[in-house]
């Protein structure tokens, strides 16, 4: 038996976001509950309940009143002022768990399972959550725990079930720029493979696959829409958000997000568990190894490569881990219309430079994987749909099986405006910072200003002459170009190396 | 130069308890700016500027549109609608620190000041904030760490300074019951030393000695009172809340609470950050040892006694560590009221036992560290002034100063309910648990109901037999004290041993 008391509710208008209700600071007192405990609430006509975490005031609301923001409404099912019944109770066990991971120890399917299924459904605060997400910093995840934080966020969500055996998926760990996936997955499904790649947009470079294939065509596509288009032509390109494949993961990302935390164990926990809900059952991983991605050092990424591994085997999917040279731009466009440009242009046959290299090395990856090419020839195989135009053809498919026009890469709109930045020194060109690269087209607009962007005109190891052309920056709005140019000549990308003169004896 | 936009305000009338603005998630995009990412807001006319987290809705505001808790509406001072200009910022540098921390490196005092600063004053969001204080707990604070918490606990907050030489101070960690507190500030101020007590109210235990304190007298005392009333008398007893005394702590506390985390390095900051404030110069610190309470190793009570004391020095103050039995209860007393009493018995000269011996040890430490008595005769003038009632005359001009009238624990009101509860079974007690007694009271309504608690009839080592009273529980709301009953019949926290009957050759 516990103590409980009847209140009054109060709506108030505003979605919160959590489960939170307000009580005023006498009523906490006579509950014996501080800010931050629990308490459930009970509809008695209904016999509802829910449980919210309680916010203490001395204003909002009177004593006897409760107020309840619109999430706690809705999911209690009020819709006019009634009185309800407000128990104090336990935290969830979900909370004992984080505490266990805090204190070193490791936790098991079921703890792992509730703890993710509290995290998504929001009943833990986010004082809690963020707790449970600096353990897995602090402490990592062991192999056990990886498989089960992997199983718990497929739980949570939708699955994709395709009637076709040979299901394959790509991912890269956060490069920079460049859309191998854009080049690769016409190349698969011009091989007979079936591959139904969802994308993310941009959190932090330039543009997102997303962003970046949304220039040709509707990303926007439903689980059924992607599955017919994947039966029918082999692949598709669509965002991932909104599809409710691995929820849980979205909300764990929202909250790694204030401090950029990317614990290895839960980033290949949320990359499988996507994996897993699209029912992939081949798999090659990128990582890109260079001190502007995620993974700077070829230890770091051997390390996950290693447990890349041994998650998929347990989940059943056949995978291969390619490390892949971050060091210099994949391509020469930041920004999602100039990075579709690129992409079209390799499979236009115009180009090929590194990302079509590496699009056909992923996509030969796979191609042996299956066993659909002969080991050692599936790279020459992915140059060969390149080169046949094959993958082009399935990419114009695949563009308008999503809805779009957009098939030939002259068709891709550049923005008017563009500012031309020059070298102010002859020499030769060392380095150059993919980050302050990816800032400059950010500042300029990208990724919402979808034609915002920078284009390179140089490479490293080049010779440049002070006053030649080394970037573009495009963007729409030229407030945010004026700022992205002050950007860029405050803080030079190109780094020339020391210029050395033979001494002639 | 950075993007900024014109956005007009939209006020929400709701204390948010954190500094958060609300913008559509089209300006969002526009802005580059994702949910718990920071904007500053500058009201164009008065240039006053505030820096909040951002919430992105789709509907609680429109497009241009920004929505301004009060706290934050407050802060930037508007009173009407306006337009203000919005900019997207970094996070404070704070950010990065606690990263720091969370990546195993030691703070240096800035560090720590700048975290502490932004806590307090609301700059860190419930996710920093939590990581902060979850990396505090995963990977403790050094010595130096320690002191440099403490600084910033004291810098943040308001001081006491007393024109007295003497002025001493005494802390228990975390004890279960009884009262030393009341027994002891009349034996120190009774001896010429200068002891301007706070405390706390209870949060988990039946009482804290504010809540107690409050039966007899006022404890609401501004710091010009207390000041007062120590130079005059020589001892306060006040609640330290609403003081301003090292506010950081409170809300480091706050964010502990749902974990239950107590990392000893930020107990010790905590608890020295509000003696430095205070002024104390001589302090002596109770650590009681047992199951129930908050350090329950001998091991452990002496690593941070050890910690309090290298951290006491650098602050310069003369501390002694006592370790005290917590095996057993401090009397029979549980909740405010009863408690008093209790405290008021022992000054009476009614009783003598446990908590008195403990008070006098507590005092006489003092009486040694300021050398007002002589080394190994402290105890012994404790209890003097325990015998010969002047501390129980100071104890009155105590209660007198803080405008109380209750001077004798005859006149303390007891409930008008209460439930006696029996033994059920004829036994030796072998052991009494603590936790489950203080359970008991607050179902039966403590702290909040004054005269809500449990009196103890027995002892550990008593023979009882079936029928007898072991315990009282009071209260004045009879459902309160019908769930208190349940839960002492569901889980008996009197223990007997195996009743062995000796066999008789």
């Amino acid at each position: 038996m516990k103590y409980s008391k009847k209140m009054k509710t109060k709506f108030i208008d505003i979605e919160a976001g959590k489960l939170i209700s307000i009580i005023h600071e006498k009523d906490a007192k006579e509950l014996g509950v501080f800010p931050l405990d629990r308490v459930e609430l009970v509809n008695p006509k209904t016999k509802k309940k829910i449980i919210t975490v309680v916010d203490i005031t001395d204003s909002m609301v009177k004593q006897k009143e409760i107020g309840l923001f619109e999430d706690v409404r809705k999911r209690i099912g009020l819709k006019k002022k009634t009185e309800i019944i407000v128990t104090p109770v336990s935290p969830p066990e979900s909370v004992d768990f984080i505490k266990k991971k805090m204190n070193g120890h490791s936790l098991n399917e079921k703890e792992i399972k509730e703890i993710v299924e509290d995290i998504t459904s929001n009943h833990l605060s986010q004082i809690e959550a963020s707790a449970f997400v600096s353990a897995v910093y602090m402490k990592g995840l062991n192999l056990f725990e990886t498989i089960a934080m992997t199983k718990a966020l497929v739980e949570g969500g939708k699955k994709l079930k395709l009637s076709k055996k040979f299901v394959v998926d790509k991912h890269s760990i956060g490069g920079i720029n460049g859309r191998a996936t854009m080049v690769l997955v016409p190349i698969i499904a011009a091989n007979g493979l079936f591959i139904p790649k969802t994308s993310s947009r941009s959190i932090t470079s330039a543009a997102g696959t997303a962003d970046s294939m949304e220039v040709l065509t509707n990303v926007n596509l439903s689980m059924k829409k992607i599955k017919s288009i994947t039966e029918k032509i082999g692949g598709v390109i669509a965002w991932g958000g909104g599809l409710d494949l691995a929820p849980g993961d979205d909300r764990i990302i929202a909250i790694e997000h204030p401090l950029n935390l990317d614990p290895p164990g839960q980033v290949i926990a949320s990359v499988m568990a996507k994996k897993v809900s699209v029912g992939a059952k081949y798999l090659v991983i990128d990582i890109p190894v260079g001190q502007h991605t995620k993974v700077k050092t070829k230890e770091a990424a051997e390390n996950m490569a290693k447990k890349f591994l041994e998650v998929s085997k347990k989940m059943g999917i056949k995978a291969e881990v390619l490390l892949t040279d971050a060091t210099k731009p994949n391509g020469p466009a930041f920004g999602a219309a100039l990075e579709a440009k690129h992409a079209m242009e390799i499979l236009e046959g115009k180009i090929f430079d590194n990302l079509a290299q590496k699009s056909c090395q992923l996509a030969g990856t796979l191609f042996e994987l299956t066993g659909k090419t002969k080991k050692g020839k599936g790279y020459e195989k992915a140059v060969e749909l390149l080169q046949n135009r094959k993958a082009l053809k399935k990419m114009q498919e695949i563009i308008k099986a999503q809805g779009g026009k957009i098939i030939s890469s002259e068709k891709i709109k550049l923005s008017s405006k563009k500012i031309e930045v020059r070298a102010n020194k002859t020499g030769k060109i060392d380095r150059i910072d993919l980050t302050v690269l990816k800032d400059i087209a950010r500042n300029a607009g990208a990724p919402i200003d979808k034609k915002a962007g920078l284009l390179l005109k140089v490479e490293e190891d080049d010779f440049i002459r002070k006053g030649q052309i080394i970037f573009e920056i495009h963007g729409e709005n030229q407030r945010k170009l004026d700022i992205a140019r002050e950007l860029a000549e405050k803080n030079n990308p190109i780094k020339l190396g020391e210029v050395i003169i033979e001494k002639i004896k």
